[in-house]
């Protein structure tokens, strides 16, 4: 398969189109690409075409969109995982993996036990840096679709947002009386958002809101995991035992 | 729940025994726990105790094991990860999530692509760092059973090694005519042997040697995952696809 690239203003089959600043420096100065080698084109909304570099500048690159082809499929459960910020770059890690996986969407929780100041979180640019993994992990495993990552919020927030989409809190094995179901246990649907705590679990005001909005709690079972992994094995489990893998 | 130790030496209820130098010096410069303090005691092998320090010294601590508590069950299928070695501490997060995950076995493969040389995965001291791993991993998700981890081998050796569980090889999508099967697929058993790649994936040598040796080729769907990630990824989807999560 020819490198992939996310181009957000591609639309029409035939056009050129200029590759964003970020694309361009990877084809020209990471993969060296000349004018006329093959490439495929994304747009980051679930449309792939095979395209051809047609000019190659110092820190330009124009390509041309040539055939629309067939993207990958989409997971046929749309999972939108709302996650507590994990210190350090965990966190990159669980966006990588989580956009592998199929999620259509990721929103970054500030909860009351997330062990980094939510100002650092700003001032780090860590959402520009979570979107700009979003769109190098969707290129690496084949994904057209670039999922969204949301501006921080708090879990109150989160959980009062109207949604029409079951929402799943996964909490630890024993933690809560709310908590005697597991994954398994709840009904299936065509979409879900699912809710992981930090390090250091969820604060009992986040479980009360979540639980006065109407959020359904769940656990892994008896399994007790790191929270950085917690969303690889939440996302997968949904995905098994919904039939979607 | 008060800290938990790994003697392997435990087996008597009411006898007093001597913690290995690891856990001791966890129970005595870690913790600082003091003659009286009550603590877990497990045997690896999937007993355990309510156990209490009797007597503390500089780098010796002795405990008397109280009454036999019932452990935290252990999954239904028995999984062992056969996993190629990864490079950096990578392997270390893998065999940790791993014992996290339940698996009863790991075993560390020599693949033709792993991108560290095999000796320097002696020289190193890798397969004692993983047990040690493995050991902390246990203590820290309440298992106490402490997962085996075995001696490098290569990969053709490791299919070639009688065995009555069934042999399930993580390939790629579409990398292989013999990789038209998700894990879905393939009909549920006991127990397992999942083969995991490296980043490079298989060697063809490998591929022809599994299926030779009659081990079934099975993808994540149509998922394109990080070396790292996939053991987790595969090891949660069987449970939940085999009733097991």
């Amino acid at each position: 398969m020819p490198p992939r690239f996310y181009v957000p203003t591609a639309s029409t089959t035939g056009s050129v189109v200029i590759l964003p600043d970020d694309e361009a420096a990877h084809l020209i100065h990471v993969l060296r690409l000349k004018s006329g080698d093959p490439i495929g084109v994304f747009d980051g909304r679930g449309h792939e075409w095979s395209a051809c570099v047609t000019h190659i500048s110092k820190s330009q690159a124009r390509v041309q969109l040539e055939q629309a082809i067939t993207p990958i499929a989409e997971p046929g459960v749309a999972v939108t995982l709302a996650v507590a910020v994990l210190k350090g770059d965990k966190m990159d890690d669980v966006v990588r993996d989580a956009v592998m996986l199929g999620v259509t969407r990721v929103v970054a929780l500030i909860s009351e036990r997330i062990e980094i100041a939510p100002r650092l979180i700003e001032r780090g640019q860590r959402l520009e840096r979570w979107r700009r993994i979003a769109v190098a992990s969707a290129k690496q495993c084949g994904r057209s679709v670039v999922p969204d990552v949301e501006r921080p919020i708090s879990v109150i927030e989160a959980v009062s947002a109207p949604t029409a989409a079951p929402r799943i809190m996964l909490v630890e094995p024993g933690a809560s009386a709310t908590a005697s179901r597991t994954l398994r246990d709840l009904p299936r649907a065509q979409e879900a958002i699912l809710f992981i705590g930090p390090e250091g679990g969820w604060a009992t005001g986040e479980v009360e809101a979540a639980a006065a909005a109407g959020v359904q709690f769940a656990t892994l079972g008896a399994l007790t995991l790191r929270a950085d992994a917690a969303p690889i094995v939440a996302i997968t489990a949904l995905r098994a035992l919904w039939d979607d893998l």
